[in-house]
C-alpha cells in the first residue's frame, strides 16, 4: 500500500520508510511558531520543564499578530515576555510592530516555510501552509514548548480525504469558496484528524493566495492538515519569496484514501456560511435579505494581495453603504505596502472604509471591530462561531473578500457584480 | 474696563453687552460636541431628564473614534447607542467608522466650527477649536445631555492670562514645544479656569496646526480655554473648510489679564514632557539618555497633516530603531488620505512604523499602544499622567511629532537632526 503526500513528508521527517495512518511517530521539525498569545504559554511551559535553550535559534517563529499594537496591559505583557525570551534566545524570526505581519501570511512571505517541511504552530491554522506541499498543523503551547527545546513533536499518522478539482472557477469564486463549500458539503468534523489532499487539473486555475485560503480553513474542517502538489506555480512562490532549498513529495500512485471527492469548480457559486458554523453555508444567490452593520476583509485566511486586490476591484468608485463600517486589514506589512503602490488603499478610503494595520483583530473578537448585540458582520475570516467576533448574540457570515465587499456596498448580503 | 477676546465671545453669546469676570452667564451654543465614550452618558441624562427631543439637529456633533472600530464589547454598545440616537434625531452631524476621524482635528475640517462661536463638548480637549477665534470648552456629559436639550450652557465668565508671542520659532520648534514649553513655565495648574490668550506678532510664524496644537493643551494648564486673533492664516483655512459665516470679536485695547507673560518663541528649543505631569518638561538637549520602546504620533493634539509631515521629513529613508514600536495615526480619514497621496505613509511602512486608523486609541489607554510594565513610550499626545498609556509602571513623555520621530530612529529620546 503507497503513502499519501503527508505520509511521505512525515515518513521522511521520522526517519522511515514508511509509516501508516494510525502509525504514532516522532518528527524533526523545520518550523516552531508561537504567537503572542500561545507563545507565553509555551515559554512558561518551558520554565516549568527547567530547559532553557532551544533547539535551534533559525527554526523557530515567533510572530506578534492577535493583538498588537498591543490593545491592553494584558497583550502588552506578553508581547514584552516574547521579546524578552526573543531576545535571551538570539531567536532569528522574531516578528514584532512594524515588521511583522499575521503569521500564515507573515511566514510564506518571508520564506520561512517551503515544499516539503513540517511544521508546527502553536496556533490551530498553521495548516496555511499546506498550499506549498509542506506539512503544517496547529498545536497546543505545550507541545510547542517541547518542540521549541527538542525539535520535535509526535504525531498520529493521519488518514487522508482526497479532493479532485476539476475545472475552471467561474470570476467571482475563488479560493474561499472553494473550501465554504467543502465544509459544507463534508461539515465541520468531515475531515477530522485527516488529511486534506487536493489534487486534480482544477489545481492550476488556483493562485497561491486562493490556496493558502483553502489550506488555512482545512482545521474548520477538523483536518490535521490540507496539502496542495508542489506545481509550477508554488515553485513559482517559493522561488519569488525564498532562498531555502525543498523538498517535493507526491503521493503514491496507489496511496489509501478513505474518501474521494471530485468537485468541478465549474460548478460553484460564491458561497457564505451562516451563523453559527462554517459548515452552514448557502450559496450567495439563496442568501436572502440579510442587512449587514460591518464588513471585515483581512484575516490569516483572506488578508493577502489577491484577497485585498479582489475587494479593491469591487469598491473602486463605489461607496461603502450608510450605516455600515467597513474595515479592511492587509495582513502584513508587505501587503499594506504594495497595496498602498497599488492605490487600493486609496480606493478603500474613498469609498468609506477604513484601513488597519496587520493584526488578527476582530476575527477572534480581539479588537478593531467587536460587535454589539444584534449586529451583523460579513467577514473573509474563518470562524463564525457564537460570540466569536463579539457579543454573543452578534451573527458572523463567511464570505470571499469579493462578497464581502459587495455586500459592504449594498448593505446587505449580495453577490460580486450586484452591488450597485 | 474692556473684554478680553473672549469674554466678549460669551457677552454675544449671552445676549449681553459686557460681562466680567466671575459673573455667572447663559450663553447660546453653536455646536454641543459628544464622543463614544461621553455620549451615551449624556444620552441616558436626557432619557431620565424625560427629554426626548433636540434643540437643533443640525448643532449637534456625535464623533466616534476613541474606540473605534469598537475595542470591545462595552465600547460596541457605546457606539450602538449614539448611532440609535443619531439616527432617532436625525443628527446631521454623526460620524462613525469611514467618515470619521478624532472629533477635534475632524469638526474644524469639516467646517463645523468657526471663529466667534461657542462650542462646548463632553472632552476635555475641546478647547482646541480656541485657535479659529471660537470660544470652546470641555464639560461633563450632563452638561452634554442639558446643552442637547436646550441649546444653552451657564459659564462663570473667565479671567484671562496674556501670552504675547513674538519672535520666529526655529527649524523644529512647533506648536507642541511652545504649549510644553508654556505648561512647563506656569504649571498643570497656572491658568486654572482662566482664558489663555495667545497674542503678539510671533502668531503669524504659526501654521494653524501649531495653532490648534496649542489650543487643544490649554487645558493641560488648567485653562477654561486657549484662544488666538482671527488673522489672515485662520480666515483662510476658515474659507478652505467652512460655508459657514464667521464673527470676528477682538480682545479691548484696555482688557484686564490677570498676568502677561512675553515669549520669544526664537529661544524655545524642541521640549519633552517627563513623566508624570506635562509640567515636568525639559529642553530635548537636557533629556538625557532615555531608551524608549515605543513611539506614538497621532492624537487630537498632533495627529494633522503639518504633524504627519514633521514626522515623515524625519523618518524619510530611515528605519526605526530595533525594538522600538513607531505607531502614526492620523488624526482623519482626510489626513489619511492626503498622507497618503503625498506618499507620508509610504515612507513610514518602508521605516518600518505601522499606520493606524484614525483612533484616540493609545493616547488613554484604549488600545493600539498600550504599554507594559517598566516600558517607555515617547508619545505626541497630551498627557503623560501615571497608567495613562497602560501599565501604572509604564512611562510617557510627551514631544511634537519631530521629536517623537527623530527618537524613533535613535531609540531613545533625540532631537530632530540628531536622529541619525
Amino acid at each position: 500500500m503507497g503513502m499519501t503526500m503527508t505520509q511521505k513528508i512525515l515518513a521522511a521527517h521520522a526517519g522511515l520508510s514508511e509509516v501508516k495512518a494510525g502509525q504514532l511517530i516522532e518528527a524533526d521539525l523545520d518550523l516552531v511558531l508561537g504567537n503572542d498569545i500561545t507563545s507565553p504559554v509555551a515559554i512558561n511551559e518551558m520554565k516549568k520543564m527547567n530547559r532553557q535553550t532551544v533547539f535551534d535559534k533559525d527554526k523557530i517563529a515567533l510572530v506578534m499578530d492577535h493583538f498588537i499594537p498591543n490593545k491592553d496591559i494584558k497583550s502588552a505583557e506578553n508581547c514584552k515576555c516574547c521579546r524578552d525570551f526573543a531576545c535571551r534566545h538570539e531567536i532569528s524570526h522574531y516578528f514584532d510592530v512594524g515588521e511583522m505581519g499575521i503569521e500564515h501570511a507573515l511566514l510564506p512571505e518571508k520564506g520561512l516555510v517551503v515544499a516539503g517541511d513540517a511544521v508546527i504552530g502553536a496556533d490551530s491554522h498553521t495548516c496555511t501552509y499546506g498550499a506549498l506541499g509542506a506539512f503544517s498543523t496547529g498545536v497546543g503551547s505545550t507541545d510547542m514548548a517541547a518542540a521549541m527545546v527538542t525539535g520535535k513533536a509526535w504525531f498520529k499518522v493521519p488518514s487522508a480525504i482526497r479532493f479532485e478539482l476539476v475545472g475552471k472557477p467561474s470570476k467571482w469564486v475563488s479560493g474561499k469558496d472553494v473550501i465554504l463549500h467543502i465544509i459544507g458539503m463534508i461539515g465541520v468534523d468531515g475531515a477530522l484528524y485527516r488529511s486534506m489532499e487536493f489534487t486534480g487539473e482544477g489545481i492550476r486555475h488556483l493562485s497561491m493566495d486562493d490556496r493558502f485560503t483553502i489550506c488555512n480553513m482545512a482545521i474548520e474542517a477538523g483536518g490535521k492538515n490540507g496539502i496542495f502538489p508542489v506545481d509550477d506555480t508554488a515553485i513559482q512562490y517559493m522561488k519569488e519569496h525564498s532562498k531555502r532549498g525543498f523538498s517535493v513529495y507526491e503521493a503514491d500512485a496507489d496511496a489509501e484514501y478513505d474518501e474521494t471527492y471530485v468537485i468541478d469548480l465549474s460548478e460553484l457559486k460564491p458561497t457564505v456560511s451562516f451563523p453559527h458554523l462554517p459548515s452552514n453555508t448557502k450559496t450567495v444567490d439563496q442568501a436572502g435579505d440579510i442587512k449587514i452593520d460591518q464588513a471585515v476583509i483581512g484575516s490569516c485566511t483572506n488578508g493577502r494581495i489577491g484577497d485585498i486586490r479582489a475587494a479593491a476591484k469591487i469598491l473602486k468608485g463605489k461607496k461603502v453603504a450608510k450605516g455600515v463600517r467597513c474595515i479592511v486589514i492587509p495582513a502584513t506589512q508587505s501587503i499594506y505596502l504594495q497595496a498602498m503602490r497599488e492605490g487600493l488603499l486609496e480606493i478603500f478610503i474613498e469609498a468609506g472604509a477604513v484601513v488597519s494595520t496587520p493584526t488578527c483583530g476582530p476575527c477572534l473578537g480581539g479588537y478593531m471591530g467587536i460587535l454589539a448585540a444584534g449586529e451583523r458582520c460579513i467577514s473573509t475570516t474563518n470562524r463564525n462561531f457564537v460570540g466569536r467576533m463579539g457579543h454573543v448574540d452578534s451573527e458572523i457570515y463567511l464570505a470571499s473578500p469579493a462578497v464581502a465587499a459587495a455586500s459592504a456596498v449594498a448593505g446587505k448580503i449580495t453577490a460580486p457584480g450586484d452591488e450597485i
